[in-house]
């Protein structure tokens, strides 16, 4: 078991769901710590129901279009749980091309280097955009239990990205003042 | 070409190196942006040497021990610059178990989920002594143009830990406060 198919276990278990609704999820809320492809989602979702751990239902939309409506198995509840309850791994690496290049910066002109700070900094602004949306949409006092993961999650990935839009700018300063 | 050579390029430009020299950056000085394997880099760079874009000398090392120190061809430095002018890519995707479970933390008891938070926490303590001791050794009045890079970076790295240490203490009173 790979950890997409844990975490299509746990999708699963929070709400039943089509194919297509978990590839929703995944380029949606799960995007900021977890990504999957389309045709890995549905070859996973193939492996757990050979595996017993998710049964589906078939249900006509419309004329003539079938859907399946994938739900946890009790096997699939307690596998899930196990996975939960494992402890936790080392810290995840990660791969970043713009700071590698920063890293070489000797061989960038000022205004290569500012128009790659700049290009950064709209990336990341724009992300903050859509993640401070979503978390408009909660207030911290009347969070309920089971979307308290979700809530945190949202907050994290703001308080990151702020964070990142700081050093961003402060990063550029320095820079600016160094080659004067 | 894939990113891991345009950066062992980039370090062979910053300095000669041999590829224990690479391994040994890779594991310090580059891991929070970039990650390795030793048998990776020495596949790239025997790679590098064959596409002509470095070249080694073979030094006599105590007796019997031979080292090849590598360096930058005149083509290998030419790639490098039309690699680190490229556009940039878009943001980088992360994957965090830890993440992943706590959007699935209604399967956890307070007791597990507090674990968790607190083995995160140590562990990107940890990481942050060991950046912010590394930060410690610039002063950023005096830092030389050429470890402006550097600098920034170990910069972000502990910016950004200690945006998610305070990020983890909060979300874990959050969760305190909701489930009492």
């Amino acid at each position: 078991m790979n950890t997409l198919s844990y975490a299509i276990l746990g999708l699963i278990d929070k709400d039943q769901l089509t194919g297509y609704d978990l590839t929703k999820i995944f380029n949606d809320c799960v995007a900021d710590f977890w990504s999957a492809k389309q045709s890995q989602i549905y070859t996973e979702l193939k492996k757990l129901v050979a595996e017993e751990l998710i049964e589906f239902k078939v249900v006509i939309q419309g004329e003539v279009l079938e859907k399946k409506i994938y739900s946890l198995t009790p096997k699939g509840k307690e596998t899930l749980l196990a996975w939960m309850s494992e402890e936790e791994p080392p810290l995840p690496q990660s791969k970043d091309i713009f700071k590698l290049r920063l890293y070489f910066s000797e061989n960038l002109s000022p205004k290569q280097l500012q128009e790659k700070f700049e290009n950064r900094s709209k990336a990341v602004f724009a992300l903050l955009l859509r993640y401070q949306t979503k978390l408009n949409e909660y207030c911290p006092e009347t969070v309920a239990p089971q979307s308290a993961g979700d809530y945190l999650l949202l907050k994290g990935a703001v308080t990151s990205l702020e964070s990142q839009l700081r050093w961003l700018e402060e990063s550029l300063e320095f820079l600016n003042k160094l080659r004067k």
